[in-house]
């Protein structure tokens, strides 16, 4: 195509042109880097069962634990779960367990719900002799000293009526979009 | 290395060697920039319990609303809430929330269920008070004007016995692949 | 700036100058290849219940037949659906849904029960019929051979006493940090 070509075959290119697609790589390179997600892990809390916002703080103090930007977005029943009278207060993670697999087992769980009746005294056995796990309020202190970001849902606020005094100390205050703003840019997204 | 060297040490590279790496370059960054996620959002709408059912609506118009490209896809109950003569239409929001929730709440919620029969009642005032909250049906119409694309789950279809006349208008038809296909090249995708 | 310009007015490069700038766009390249997500799904199977395990493994074995790498992180009840006294053994799909669905379909699905006292017995009629659906030991072999990583939750296990031998075959064993380690670098991940 080009009279001056190399012995390629290809077109012999000056330097001014190389600099030119140069340019226009460091242009695609930069606007890869600008889209990659960040190290960053957001959850929707919906459900207010015990159990659900157990493995929800599980998930979020690990995702801290290994350095990634964690946010918790609570809505619906999982926000109730932290209001500051909530019956979760007070307990220690297993009580809790014992309190959601009881009643909550057998209603939830009817397939395996025969399974769980031995469960519920092995745990029993097991809390009696281990004292060492994290309560819920422990992993939320965990979550909050290791920068984890809160965010109770304002629709489901507005809805449910709960006022600030209602809640525990710490949250902040955000709509679907803040939720999204964060997810978008996550590399793990869980709804729980 | 190389008997031609620049003060530096570095090889000196030829015009076409520099433009041969270049174009290797260029694959790469072509192979990155296909790679990429859609700004798209996927969701499996799994449950058919009209809170959930409001939670994906809430994100998929959300999403749609900041420019995401966003599918539903509807399986098992998820798909049932997207019946035509569902016990879901013709109430508003928050008729069909109380419905959720007492006797929802109590069954699903036994860990916390004590806060809820107190909401009951601030819901209820909240209804007559603010009408301005969309109904489900709204907010379905409004994903639709969004351009969120809704998928009926083959399988589920097939194994409820559930023929088109009994599904709302304008669901798409598909299986676990198109849920993948979408999935895959998404920013966030969430299991509802 | 530079006394030697281009009629362009850009600087007039060197080859050794442009070299420097291409090693460092080769870096930047590498690294944003380097945080690419692989091909992989990762799945939390939080939930014990029949419908949702099934679910999950529809998605686990759709992943792994569309070429993704798959981990699947059994927790809480969704480990206890792998045990090997389960319930769930030897019945297979469409009975294991009817179980799900009579006494489970009326306690977790309030809103939507009367649409399924119908559903019922259109599937029990499909059952009888339809004798070619794989059931969930047949997915969970397919799983397998598809090189599907099923990952036992310890804490889980500890919690609930559950021993190896309670366990069937073929599950790793690991923590949140294990399903970290997969999520974060997946292109879907899904809490069930």
């Amino acid at each position: 195509m080009s009279e001056s070509q190399t012995a390629t075959g290809r077109p012999k290119a000056s330097v001014e042109e190389i600099v030119e697609r140069f340019e226009k790589l460091e242009a695609r390179i930069a606007e890869l880097e600008e889209i990659q997600p960040d190290d960053r892990v957001s959850l929707v809390v919906f459900s207010g069962e015990l159990d659900k916002v157990l493995a929800a703080f599980v998930i979020a103090t690990g995702a801290a634990a290994v350095g990634q930007e964690v946010s918790m977005f609570f809505t619906f029943w999982g926000l109730s779960a932290l209001k500051k009278d909530s019956k979760l207060a007070g307990k220690n993670l297993l009580e809790k367990m014992m309190g959601v697999m009881s009643p909550a087992g057998t209603a939830q769980l009817p397939v395996s719900k025969m399974n769980y009746f031995g469960v519920g005294a092995k745990m029993l056995r097991k809390m009696m002799k281990d004292k060492n796990v994290a309560s819920l309020e422990e992993m939320m202190d965990l979550a909050r000293e290791l920068g984890v970001k809160m965010v109770a849902c304002e629709m489901s606020r507005d809805v449910m009526g709960i006022g600030d005094d209602e809640l525990i100390d710490g949250l902040e205050s955000g709509g679907v979009g803040s939720f999204l703003g964060d997810s978008l840019r996550s590399k793990t997204s869980l709804f729980i």
